[in-house]
C-alpha cells in the first residue's frame, strides 16, 4: 500500500498586534516595528493543511474532501474576521506571530481531523503551512521536544 | 509618439470594520456580516498603480520606477499596518469598502505622481486596481459625474 | 459620484469536445487537434465577473458580495462538474470554445445580476474574463453588432 | 559532493468520473457528490516532478532539462486531453482520485527517468506533486509498505 | 455577432543594459541605477498577446491557438536567450526599457498575426502586456500620435 | 518547545551563460542549447530561504524578519543585476546552473544567518529553493557527502 499526502489550501482574514505589556513602548517598537502599533493591522492568511495516509481501497481517498473542509472550517471559524489578541484566548501569554499561530492551529486541527469519520484508517495530520503573505510562511509538522 | 501604460504592484496590510453608528446592530450584521464584528479584521492589500504617457526619448521611460515607488510609498505609509477606521481620517463618514478605499487612494496618488520630477511630460495616473484578496479587486480610473 | 468596477473570481470544472458532425474525422482532427478526441477532456475554469457602478452612499458597495456570489453561482451550477456538449443545451449548434462559452455566460450572468436586489442603482455587468488555463483567457464586454 | 533536488512543473488536461459499478447510485452520490455525474468533468492538472542527485561535474546539471521534459511528456501524452476512466487502462479497478493518479504517475515517470541518458549518475525521482487545482494537491515520494 | 478578445501568455528570457553612450558614467548611474552596470542583467519576460474579433461561425474561434503560437514564437525567437542591446538591432538608438520593448513587439507581432491564415475575418491585435516581473508590466494598444 | 520553519521569498535578477572553454562550440551547443549563446541571457530569480528553530519565548519569533532580510540582502547584492560568469568569482570552474548556484548561495547565506544577533538560540538555515522560473526550481538542504 502506498502512503500519499493530500494538501488543501484555506483562506481567512484576521488582525493582530505584536506587543508585550511588560515591555516599554520603546522596546516594543524596537523589536516589533510597525507591528506594535496600538490598533493592530491585518492579513489574509492562507493555511495549507496536509494529511497523509494510505488511500482507502474503495474510494481511493485519504480523506473525503467534504469532511476535511468541515474539520478545518470548524477551527478557522474561531479566527476568521477576528482580532487574534482581542477576540481569541490563545494569545494571552504569547505574541500572535505566524510561528506561534501555526502551533496553535496544529493542536486544534489535528484533533478535528482525528474526529472525522470518513478518513482512511492510516490518515493523520502531516504538515501545516501558514502563509501571512504570499512571500512569507511558517511550516510546522508537530515537532516537539 | 506611442502612448504606453506602465503598471506596478505594491503591497500593504490594514485592518478595517464595516459598521454604521446610525444603524442597529441587527441592521449592521444583516448588511455587513462578519465584517461588522467589533474589533475589525485585516487584509493584505495589493495595489496596482498604472500610469500612462509617451516614453521620454532620452530614457525610454514613462516614469522612473524609483520615483514611482517613492510617490506611492509616501501615500501607502498612511495606511500600512493601520486600522482604516481608527488610525486614518478618510473613513469617518464612509464605510472603508474596497470601492471607497480605491477612490481615496486615487485622489492621493494622482497628486503624488503629479509632484514627481522624473516622469515624461505626458505621464499621468491612468488606473488603480486594489486587491482585497487575489480573487476580489476594485478598479478605478477617475471616472466622476 | 465616482464610478468603480468590482471584480470577483469564481472557479468551476467542466469537460468539453470540439467536433462538428458535418465534418469528416480528418477535418475535425486537422482543425481541433487533441480537442477533437471522442471522450472529451476537461478544465478548471476561472471566471472573473466585473460589475461597475457608483458605490451606494450608505454601504459603500457597488453590489453586496453575498448577492453577487449567489447570482453567479446560480448560473455556474448549470456547468460545474458537467460535460458542456452532453449535459447542457447551449452548444448544440456552436463549438464550446472559450470564446463561445464566454458569450453564453454573459447572457446568463447579466440577467442574474439585474435580478439582484442589493446592488447600487447604477450597477451592471461590465466585463467577463473566462480563463481556460492561467495562460489563456477570453474577455467579453457585451459588444454586439 | 552536494545532493540537490530539481523540480519542474508540467500541465495537462483530463476528465474523469468517480463511480463504482458495485455501488448503488445513491451510495455513489453520497460518497462522491458531483464527481459521480455520468458524463464526467475535467481538470487542468499541474504535475511537479522532482529529481535529486549530485550535479554532474562537467555540466552542473542533475539532469538535462530537455531530457527531463521528453521523459515526462512521453508519460503525460497518455493522459492529456483524455478521459481517465474511458481512454486509459489504469483506473479499471481503482477510482481516478488525485491520490491514485499520483501513484500511477510515479510508476511510469520513475521508469522514464531511469531510461534517460543525460542524467547524473546519482539522479532519480524524488517526489511528485499532482495539483488538481491550485488549492488542492497530492504529494507522493514512492513510500510503499 | 459578438466581438470577443482572446489572450495568451508567452514566456522568454533576455538580458539588457540601460546606458547611453552620449552620457557620462555618473549620469547613467544616477538615471538607470543598477540597470547601467556594464555586463547587463536579465529577466524572464512574460508577454500577454490579446487579439479580438468575431468568433468564426464554423470553429467558434477568433484565431486557431496553434497559429497564434506559431505567429508569436516566430517573433520571440529573435529575443529569447539573447542580449537585447548586443544581439538585436532594435535598440541601437533607444534604451531597451519595457516601454520601448513593448512598442517594438507590437509592430512585429501585429504583422505576424495579419499573415496568419486561420484567424476569423475580423481578428486583429488588440493589446500587448509585457511583464518584466510579476509586479511590473507595460501595456500597449497601438496608440500613436 | 515546538520547532517551526519560517520561509521568506526574495527576488533578484541576473544573467548567465552555460559554456565550457574546454569544449568545442558544437559540444557546447548540443549540451546547453540556447543557454550557450555568447552574450548570455537573464532571469528573474526567486529565492526562498527557510530557517528553523524554536520560537523565542519573549518574541514568538524564530528570527526577526528585519534581520533575516538584512542577512539575505547582504548576500544577494553580490548577484543582483550582475552577470554571474563575468561579474562574480563563483563560477570560474563551474557552470552557473541553478543547481550549482543554489549550493553557492547555501554557503553564503548560512554564514550570514549565523552572524545575525536577533535569532532564537536554535535557529539555523534549513532549506533553500531557488526558482529560475515559476515552473523550475532547485532545492538544497545542505546535504553533502
Amino acid at each position: 500500500m502506498s502512503t500519499v499526502t493530500l494538501s488543501r489550501k484555506f483562506e481567512f482574514s484576521s488582525s493582530h498586534r505584536y506587543w508585550r505589556a511588560d515591555w516599554s513602548d520603546d522596546q516594543n517598537a524596537a523589536t516589533f516595528g510597525l507591528c506594535a502599533l496600538p490598533n493592530g493591522h491585518g492579513h489574509n492568511y492562507t493555511l495549507e493543511v496536509s494529511v497523509s495516509g494510505q488511500p482507502d481501497p474503495d474510494t481511493g481517498m485519504v480523506i473525503n474532501l467534504v469532511d476535511l473542509k468541515d474539520a478545518v472550517d470548524s477551527v478557522l471559524t474561531e479566527f476568521d474576521h477576528k482580532h487574534l489578541n482581542l477576540d481569541t484566548s490563545y494569545f494571552d501569554a504569547d505574541i500572535p506571530t505566524t510561528e506561534n499561530f501555526a502551533v496553535v492551529l496544529w493542536r486544534l486541527i489535528s484533533s478535528a481531523i482525528i474526529a472525522t469519520g470518513s478518513k482512511s484508517k492510516t490518515c493523520n495530520l502531516r504538515r501545516l503551512r501558514l502563509y501571512e503573505t504570499s512571500d512569507l510562511y511558517v511550516e510546522y509538522t508537530g515537532e516537539f521536544e
